[in-house]
């Protein structure tokens, strides 16, 4: 019950696959928060954020950008908003899309999975350095108590991701060997429920590569953005999901975090209305 | 004679092509320092080697993933040090390899290049979301003053490297894919050096790898790390050159940074020694 997997799994039977992507940005707060210094600002809405969307979300997805876009007050924040996630009972992926060798990914995975840095519970990876760069990351996610995970990039949602990603080698593009090694590595770490530590990111905008992907990693874990201001529909992730409703988190961030006008007095409660939804639609077609 | 290529080009007639990694390790570092929180202690180490070194190279490439992993007071760390850099007037390069989509990318690189935030004259990024997640950091490295330049990870240095990069689609090695799509790039931002602001990582322990490379991308600067600690030697480093002494800098991170042991009392002078030895040695063949 202790394995990242399992742990999902119980987060997605309770409050279903939304994940919800908190991506502050200081110029669409509410005119309340923009008051404040930059850093404080989107520290105090992303706390406020995680409260209204709690009944309608297991999981969120703080995306590292935002807050380094900030500088150490913006990281500072970061740590602030994972903690209080955690505390509030939310599986959290930090989503930086880290990548590098040897030590250096192992410090990058201390940082990630460190109870006194940033204690995530996932972090999203860039696999084009190879497997000797996505397994310091394993390691370190297994080595932290409780057992931590990943999210591989595998096909991303944005239209340019298959530039290289759908590069044919052998008729075999990139994006299904790196699934494959996905594959691999997750077979090494499964929970409970049947399905692993080490999960892939498919977009939703790819649905029949998600289909595609679903078929052939039946125990990974997929981290589906794309979901909502992508263009991704409800439909369009089904393909995602395994028979018994698990098998994936579906990210919406400027759809349920921002679905106001920076003026508007009445944000919050358009934020628990597009967080409500959003639970609705995607737990509909389970 | 602002472009980056340009300042980067002054940079390597001047002092060579040596690029001082910095990669702070608490566990690695003098007694003396050791004593120090530490944030403190890698901060204060840090600053030092630049001292100790600017005479040597010209080019520093702090690892952010040894300052990440002290949280919010290693960001804090790495500023000061980026600042410092810059102060001391070497070419700075944040090795962050970043690498995301649309808003997301272009706040990695307000980050990397805003002076109230990291300032730094370049940045690594991954290219395995594609042409449209590197182009928001092509853009802004254009938009800032002075501008700034990118490193793309091309052929990386590490045993591993080749799982993906090596992948051929129509006989062509993904990483050659890569190297094209930097020239692009690369081609709308030329100085009055003949050389880009869009360069490419290419490792040292690949030097046939590197000097294919050097003959398709004529225009493009290559960061080459795993010279030193990771077997590369100047031999295999020469490939990466232009005739005329340009077109490659080449990193040293432990060999240069931590060539003592941790209670050695002169591991100021092994510093400088190691310093010299390798600016020294990378300009013998030129």
């Amino acid at each position: 019950m202790n394995a990242f997997a399992d742990r999902l799994a119980e987060a997605v039977r309770r409050d279903g696959p939304l994940c919800v992507g908190i991506d502050p940005r200081f110029d669409m707060l509410p005119a309340s928060y923009r008051k404040f210094p930059p850093g404080v600002a989107i520290e105090a809405f992303s706390l406020k954020v995680l409260e209204l969307v709690r009944p309608f979300a297991g999981v969120v997805k703080p995306q590292a950008a935002f807050f380094e876009r900030l500088g150490p007050e913006g990281m500072s924040a970061m740590q602030s908003v994972m903690w209080r996630a955690t505390e509030l009972g939310f599986v959290t992926i930090l989503d930086a899309k880290r990548g590098d060798i040897a030590s250096t990914a192992t410090a990058y995975a201390e940082a990630a999975f460190g109870e006194d840095v940033w204690n995530a519970d996932a972090l999203t990876v860039n696999p084009y350095l190879g497997a000797d760069a996505v397994e310091p990351f394993v390691n370190e996610a297994r080595k932290s108590t409780p057992p931590r995970g990943l999210f591989v990039l595998v096909r991303t949602s944005n239209p340019g991701g298959g530039l290289f990603q759908n590069a044919l080698a052998d008729g075999v593009p990139l994006y299904r060997r790196v699934g494959a090694a996905v594959a691999d590595w997750n077979d090494g770490g499964l929970g409970d429920c049947g399905l692993g530590d080490v999960g892939a990111v498919v977009g939703a905008t790819h649905p029949q590569e998600l289909a595609e992907l679903r078929a052939a990693l039946p125990r990974v874990w997929f981290l589906v953005p794309g979901y909502g201001a992508q263009g991704g529909t409800a439909a369009d992730v089904r393909a995602g999901f395994l028979p018994n409703g698990l098998g994936a988190v579906v990210n919406s961030s400027r759809g349920v975090v921002f679905p106001f006008a920076p003026d508007d007095a009445d944000w919050e409660a358009k934020i628990v209305a597009a967080a409500q939804r959003a639970q609705a639609e995607l737990r509909g077609p389970l």
